[in-house]
């Protein structure tokens, strides 16, 4: 097969495939990134056996190389060079069923656009790709979207590389070592759906990552603010719930990143660290796109905008000499040990309903968009390879299994009888944090998001007063049939009910 | 002045400038339009008095009937029929220097791109009207922007059909009632900026009212749910706290809206509205925004998400037979007053918490769009005329007249004093419902944002130091310039730190 684009990313690709046996002819505008494949190929094969890669210097002698139907595998920052290796490949004379799988951070729309935009020149196909350099190198998690007779050809090969995961355990399997027997397991890719899809589901993921990530330091800051806790005290507190119901790859790094001291004044990184988290926009992608579908996932948006008030730094440490809080509490040992033990259960429930959030997101916009998305699938691929890789999506891959039409994960079986048995640690945990003055937006618009998702009578009936009163918006009836709309003359004294043809 | 657009707005903004002394020649599509406006004033000038509008049956006809430069007012659907209007009135002969006004409900990057469509052909301006068709008829809030020339000519018209202030109080003044001597008192339309900057505050205004409302409904449910009180004993509890620092128009039509009873059923009509919110974009749209700008608009998203969420009733419904929450507690009749007068200022707090994002959200979203907002003026045409018309607006137009610089509503000596003095009964009211299980999500959104805004040091070093370790996203360091960026090689067993070239 062909590869375009040897960036860390595109290099790593192409070594993993290498490792499981496959023939890669690479070009990348840059030569030097060509000899650097060559090299980083030569060094890591056995002795005395053949180069695995080949080196290109055209697009056109790329082609040449390979066997129709051409598959070619793209990696190359997302927009126009997409496009740019799209029109060269044209130009080169690729044919009408040949492949190219875009493995870049395209926006789902621009791939949509793309398939149709080449459609009778060759086949567009595109692959999101979670992991990072080092899952891209030993086993990334895939989701690959687009035209189904491309997939049966490209499915072996991605299921090659991804990461592997013990169908028993649901935990991920040590990374392929390079020379090593290739490993077996459940590969973590799976077929999402028409073009875009996979890209979306790659977005959603990221979101998902972002409320973990914020619900994490959440627990982080009330332990350091109301419980005064050192850092390394508190990664011993992470590393011990990662042994448990929270296992997972973020809590673990989460532990090191506090052990972590800073080589240049001794004291824990983590304070050393300024405090403004950057963003590269898939978040705000997610929670965009949740506004528009009408999806409430408040966890993910409000890990974004605790992203954007981080990054107001200047104007929080003038805030902070201006704006008074609680005096902070104090607790004895006991009640500290009480306190930690709660978080525990506030985390698990309040990351239980951002997973809830993000699935609900999926299928209300899979609706929206016509995509049949397998959600027992997609957690499974989620096991390994990816940032929110965790035991944790196991049982979220069950609970779609159980029931493929599962409204809310929260109505599963498991995951409801196990916020009944935690709630209660949850909301003092909050109602603490917030007598303590320490901010938990994820936290609490998760404990929301449950409340509200439970609450058979809101007060919209309220809100649809109002705006019938100052908008003449109509309502509806909850004893008439749906869709019949009323609305009441409110400044007319006698204030007649009206009802209003639709 | 030229009138295009007869419906209910158009009518009632017509009535309204011919009440002021203005002579309207009018233009609908449909005659039947005309004919109505026509005996409208027919039927409400004095006897013996000359007509005050003018029917027209062409676009040319219409011009023909103006003194150049014409000006020219529109109200007709956002979209197409603007462009519509426009292009008519080109081939009728509009000039170069005559004054198109939109004062539909024009997303604002339309106005933008019309400005300089029709620029050499016309002046296109635009200006936002807030108050509904009570407002449009009696005196609207009126947030015009454009061409500051055009403004010159504008300003009287504007100023002379806006709702009017008492200066001192800060209350509206009766509507003008048609027939009587003017009202005097300052005006609610002062010129925002450039050409969309209206149409902006508007919407951000709209995203404020969302929280308002929600905020409200927040209150009304913690009464109903936790307090087991009676839609007309919340009435009297909202009457109440309109009399003094809560008092809105919002706060107004609740307490009518919950008074009132069905004429069917003989129950509070409240009770028999669904309560599935509706929503017509504007609130979603200055979330999106503020995702967009990265300002931390949580409490206006949040209230969006709650119209979502209401919209899933059937879900609701089957969730709340599965999903378990706490006991509903029980108190005593002082329990119970102390709870309400705590309710009271947990929304006051929340309230201003709303506000702040909203004119946060507009600073920067006018500095991205290199515009100068007088928050000031904004506030002051604000105090009647639109849906958020309150006492409240006065003291936001002081802190900025105060200081024009404030970087955040909280900052204000007056409103940091108001949340200092109440916020021991803010916290509680949330940790109250909190442990009852009733959803506050707009309420305790403000409260995040609040102790999130006043510290100094959030857990984002702990998220920097989690994107470092899998994604190289490189951090800041407290001790070292701004912008120099830091990355640990955490894979390495010895962790050395690099510093990265930008």
């Amino acid at each position: 097969m062909g590869f375009i684009g040897l960036g860390v990313m595109g290099s790593n690709l192409t070594m993993n495939l290498v490792d499981h046996g496959y023939r890669v002819a690479c070009f990348d505008l840059d030569q030097n990134k060509v000899e650097s494949i060559l090299a980083k190929d030569a060094s890591e094969r056995a002795e005395n056996t053949e180069p695995r890669v080949e080196g290109c210097s055209s697009y056109t002698e790329l082609l040449s190389k390979l066997k129709a139907p051409h598959l070619i595998i793209i990696s190359v920052p997302a927009g126009d060079p997409v496009d740019h290796v799209c029109n060269h490949l044209i130009d080169a004379g690729i044919h009408a069923d040949d492949i190219v799988v875009d493995t870049g951070n395209s926006l789902w729309t621009d791939s949509v656009a793309r398939e149709e935009q080449y459609k009778g020149k060759f086949i567009f196909f595109s692959t999101a790709v979670s992991g990072g350099e080092v899952g891209a190198r030993f086993g990334p998690s895939l989701m690959p979207s687009g035209n189904p007779y491309a997939w049966t050809r490209i499915e072996p090969v991605l299921k090659a590389i991804a990461a592997k995961v013990d169908p028993e355990t649901g935990k991920p399997l040590e990374s392929h070592t390079p020379g090593q027997p290739v490993l077996e397991g459940e590969p973590c890719a799976t077929y999402i759906g028409p073009v875009g899809a996979g890209h979306y589901v790659k977005m959603v993921h990221n979101g998902i990552e972002y409320a973990d990530m914020q619900l994490i330091c959440e627990t982080y800051h009330v332990m350091r603010e109301a419980l005064h806790m050192a850092p390394a005290e508190i990664a011993e507190v992470f590393r011990r719930w990662n042994e448990g119901k929270l296992n997972s790859y973020l809590m673990e790094i989460s532990a090191e990143v506090l052990e972590q001291m800073d080589p240049e004044t001794q004291q824990p990184l983590v304070d050393v660290i300024l405090d403004r988290a950057g963003q590269k926009g898939t978040g705000l992608w997610t929670a965009v796109s949740a506004l528009q579908v009408g999806s409430p996932a408040q966890t993910i948006t409000s890990a974004v905008f605790a992203r954007s008030i981080s990054s107001l730094k200047d104007e929080r440490v003038a805030a902070s000499k201006v704006l008074s809080g609680p005096d902070a509490p104090s607790f004895s040992d006991d009640e500290k040990m009480s306190i930690i033990n709660k978080l525990e259960q506030a985390l698990y429930c309040s990351k239980i309903c951002a997973y809830a959030q993000g699935f609900q997101l999926m299928a209300m916009a899979g609706k929206e968009h016509g995509w049949t998305l397998e959600f027992g699938e997609i957690a499974k691929i989620w096991r390994a390879g990816c940032i929110i890789r965790a035991v944790f999506l196991q049982s979220i891959s069950q609970a779609y299994e159980n029931n493929e039409d599962l409204a809310n994960l929260l109505l599963d079986p498991f995951f409801a009888e196990q916020i009944t048995q935690y709630q209660a640690d949850w909301r003092e945990s909050i109602a603490q944090a917030t007598l303590a003055g320490v901010p938990c937006p994820a936290m609490m618009s998760a404990l929301s998001y449950y409340d509200s998702y439970r609450t058979a009578v809101l007060p919209a009936n309220l809100l649809q007063g109002q705006r019938d009163y100052f908008g003449a918006h109509t309502y509806q009836r909850v004893d008439k049939p749906a869709g019949k709309k009323y609305h009441i003359e409110w400044s007319d004294p006698a204030r007649p009910q009206t009802a209003i043809k639709k």
